[in-house]
């Protein structure tokens, strides 16, 4: 059972609720209108479910309510941002807004975050180089560790995951948002709230052995995409977006879901690529127009209705619940109209 | 049966092989020598097995012996390489030149290429950034497409395969160089030629059901890996190195094995991230060190002796074979002393 909740009211009452956590209004206007962005590409895991979270956190002292966001490190196409612990929104949307400005100029610009924090979907970001003709990528370090180093058993890395946007001229911008796991760590507690099992190759078990049951979850592991490969990507991206920054990564990663109170020092990356700088961006843009024709059109498998590309089917979603509401789950209603008693503020309406 | 060849001597017999076959005496010597250093490290599939079928596309006037190698578009962090039709290595040699010396001074830099060629290994040229102390991205569109978009049957996508190389202090540097399908194709290759069947999960035919038997390859495609996202990473590479940049992507390319003619307008990217940008750098190696080591250390699942780190082992190989000598296969052998012969020249000693 769910109801449609105009996104605007979303927002409305998150914003609301985070000023009552303490947020300065702007601030809390950003991160409330970001993660409504989430849900409104169907990116629910990441979007205002986090809302009680987020506000434990905040109130635990676990986040920095006052921040001083600023650039530590620079060069001409680079920037190291000192999130100074705030809201991960509000430092990977400065960040992407230093991007965005050094890619006019130099081309290319890679900005790395530390002291940030979980900033919800990744294309959410990389999407911010679209409007400026660019191409985006984003890079984080997962909130919790559930992936061990391929033949391990420790778990030192998260599902770290890489986000790329690319823009089109008539066509649907291809956005890329994954994981560098088969499923991510929310799918596996969506299926246990739902009661229902895990396909194989999600997670195995110490023993190497499928391990179906999510409500097993914390005996296992999840399974990295191609197996060695994905260990070495989400290392990689790690690397990138963690350990260059200063930020946690492996065993200095803390479980942000058991602790609320610990720093995260989350560490994120986002680069842009201006068109400009490779020629003329309407014709690159035509060119991606007609490739995504040409993947759309190939002769399908038995049984497959369509062949999607990336970012079609949240935006998708992004055009129906925008015109019909967000779907809020009567679960979700009921943690939110927590948050709102928790905080004496109106209930979202 | 294989026997060691030094270094050298392969390098050096090479290079004579590409002088006969019209290459001038430098770029000749430039191509073998990353073609040797492909075999050195273990991408055999990479190095000098492809020397029969580079010199005969050579011959056959696929391949520009007097290239004029030039930047066409350029910003100060950023440049399109023009390949005029050069040897893939010569192409890349270059751009990865410019991107380090951009990279000194901007931070990161990104250079892409255009009517380049083939190669050899990813990560060839991602290593290329660890002298200077810099991370090293690489993207190449693969030379022949043999994978469909998810839930399709036209090939329009290739093995499209990442590299980056990672800078340490003491540890050897963390190398990933992977395809985005779950095997290459040469690997598929491989076992037609020892007669093996494939492991499931390499491969499917035009139904979706596992393909085993390598011989029957022509009659499926490969899978890439973790489904969709595989697919996602294969396009969104395909993009960046080839579609950015006016090269071949999609049903432009050309399938380089059977075609030793027609100009394979190859795309490639190379990007190089000044480690000097984001601090002190070998505060940065130390702890990709303590990160490696922690990885190692892990606890390991039944029956594994070791946790690898991406790049371990061709570094073993690399030192094995730089003392030993490359083992040659005789079929290997064979095959160069027909290069050899066709061109008037004296075989591999």
């Amino acid at each position: 059972m769910s109801t449609p909740v105009r996104a605007a009211t979303l927002s409305e009452f998150v914003a609301r609720a985070f000023v009552a956590a303490g947020l300065p209004v702007a601030d809390a206007q950003t991160v409330a209108a970001l993660m409504t962005e989430a849900d409104l590409q169907g990116s629910d895991g990441h979007g205002v479910i986090r809302l009680a979270p987020y506000v434990r956190r905040i109130r635990a002292g676990g986040i920095n309510r006052q921040p001083d966001i600023r650039i530590v490190e620079e060069r001409p196409a680079t920037a190291l941002v000192d999130g100074d612990n705030a809201m991960g929104h509000l430092v990977m949307s400065r960040a992407a807004a230093i991007a965005a400005q050094k890619a006019r100029t130099t081309g290319i610009a890679w900005v790395g975050s530390r002291l940030s924090n979980h900033a919800g979907p990744a294309s959410l970001y990389a999407r911010m180089a679209l409007p400026h003709d660019m191409i985006g990528l984003y890079f984080a370090v997962g909130n919790a560790n559930h992936l061990p180093p391929w033949g391990g058993l420790d778990m030192l890395l998260s599902t770290n995951p890489i986000a790329v946007a690319i823009p089109t001229a008539h066509e649907t911008p291809v956005v890329l948002d994954m994981a560098t796991t088969v499923a991510a760590y929310g799918k596996v507690k969506a299926k246990a709230q739902r009661g229902e099992p895990m396909p194989e190759g999600w997670m195995v078990d110490r023993q190497g052995r499928p391990l179906l049951d999510p409500a097993r979850a914390a005996e296992g592991f999840l399974l990295p995409i191609g197996g060695y490969k994905g260990y070495g990507l989400s290392l990689i991206v790690g690397l990138l977006a963690g350990t260059l920054n200063g930020a946690a990564m492996g065993r200095d990663v803390i479980d942000f879901n058991q602790d609320f109170k610990t720093t995260t020092n989350t560490g994120q990356a986002i680069a842009m690529i201006d068109l400009n700088a490779f020629g003329d961006p309407q014709a690159f843009k035509r060119r991606v127009d007609t490739l995504v024709a040409d993947l759309r059109a190939s002769e399908r498998m038995p049984d497959v209705d369509r062949i999607w590309l990336p970012g079609e089917q949240s935006h998708a979603k992004r055009v129906a619940y925008g015109r019909d509401g967000i779907p809020i789950s009567a679960a979700l209603r009921l943690a939110l109209d927590g948050v709102a008693e928790e905080l004496g503020i109106a209930p979202l309406p």
